[in-house]
């Protein structure tokens, strides 16, 4: 790698996907409820219609078709959809919430609480994601995620990529953009933040989607790519 | 204390006085200076004089005569007066600039650290305090302070005692304000929390103000009052 980390202050994370394994999390939450709710389903169908159903959300908005919502509210309406479209019907309103907030209670890939550990002795960690606050101080809480501060797109009223959201840790961290580093598993996220002036570090993540339909690796210009959180805390000397 | 603890989600703290000792901080500083330059000045009075300057900055902006800016930008332009006022005029921008960042770098009163990772294990533990977002991130590694969250005035582009910051760990936890409690040294801090439906903990720091001129115990009604922050995580049951 050519680039040479000295200058970089903050290291900001996408979270779902990058951090937290949302589908493994979802589908363990899922075939548990169904087991204790004895509900037929396919779950991994039911895990991927939820998750697949946000970017729409997130376009809707950012193209002005609807207002700014939390992503707790915009899971929400997904997850009514979908158990209409699932046919599950018996759960109350207080397990419906419950289940709502399974994506605040994720777990994380098994190098990331080392990784970030590590990474924190020398830089700053923070997440950037289109969660909403509340949801990221709960999975931090769950999964045990050492950040120094928690960015959301919330405070931007908007979702990534639109370019407020990779402004708001250079202005709140009073840095030049080209001191934050983005890290995702996600080329889209990257390309957006490197389009704001910030760095960028590319973590794959081949089993976001499951085992079965195993990410391709992305293909775009980085300034770091690393195997896991620990191979970048290796890459950057912390 | 009459106050049940359940229901409680999460502590903000007020940070310079309440969780840092800034004037003990300032005066270790500025003596080694003061020291390694051969400058002659009481900075004791040089410290107080500093802090002092805050709230009347503060309350322009609050009533409207200027505009909000961060406090870094605040205790510069403080600083800057002061040290023509005591005729110090051999410090380099580099130097003025990282004396001013003084504040980025404050130490925590004793129990401060023990205390939080306590009441982290039950509660959402964050900053509510007037410095900027960058100041109190720094702040926390200098001081290993292990916030779940960073909440700064900076964010509703205002300071205390103004209601928008207390709304804010409200708004941004998702929370009821009586599932918010600040812990705070002063008590007119723990008022306007008080009148903004927040739960209020009282941690006298008698020697904020020095030891010659020992904080006098607030007298107002609160929630909790607690002698430190361990004394407040045994009556929080954390």
């Amino acid at each position: 790698m050519a680039t040479d980390p000295a200058g970089i202050k903050a290291l900001v994370f996408d979270v779902f996907g990058t951090v937290v394994d949302w589908r493994g999390s979802l589908l363990r939450e899922l075939t548990s409820l169904g087991r204790a709710r004895e509900l037929d389903c396919d779950w991994e169908a039911f895990a991927d219609d939820w998750r697949a159903g946000y970017r729409p959300a997130m376009n809707r908005v950012l193209g002005g078709e609807a207002p700014w919502q939390t992503i707790d509210v915009v899971h929400r309406r997904i997850l009514d959809g979908l158990l209409a479209k699932y046919a599950i019907t018996t759960l109350s309103e207080a397990e419906t919430d419950h289940l709502n907030r399974v994506w605040h209670r994720l777990d994380p890939w098994p190098d990331a609480v080392t990784g970030l550990w590590r990474l924190k002795q020398r830089y700053i960690i923070g997440t950037l994601s289109n969660g909403n606050m509340a949801l990221l101080v709960d999975l931090a809480k769950h999964a045990a995620l050492p950040w120094d501060v928690v960015f959301s797109a919330e405070l931007a009223k908007s979702y990534k990529p639109h370019p407020s959201v990779y402004r708001l840790p250079v202005t709140l961290l009073a840095a030049e953009p080209s001191e934050v580093m983005l890290v995702a598993a996600h080329g889209s996220d990257l390309a957006a933040a490197a389009s704001c002036g910030l760095r960028t570090a590319y973590v794959p993540r081949p089993l976001e989607h499951g085992g079965a339909r195993e990410s391709r690796a992305e293909s775009g210009s980085f300034d770091f790519r690393a195997d896991d959180f620990n191979h970048l805390a290796d890459l950057l000397g912390a």
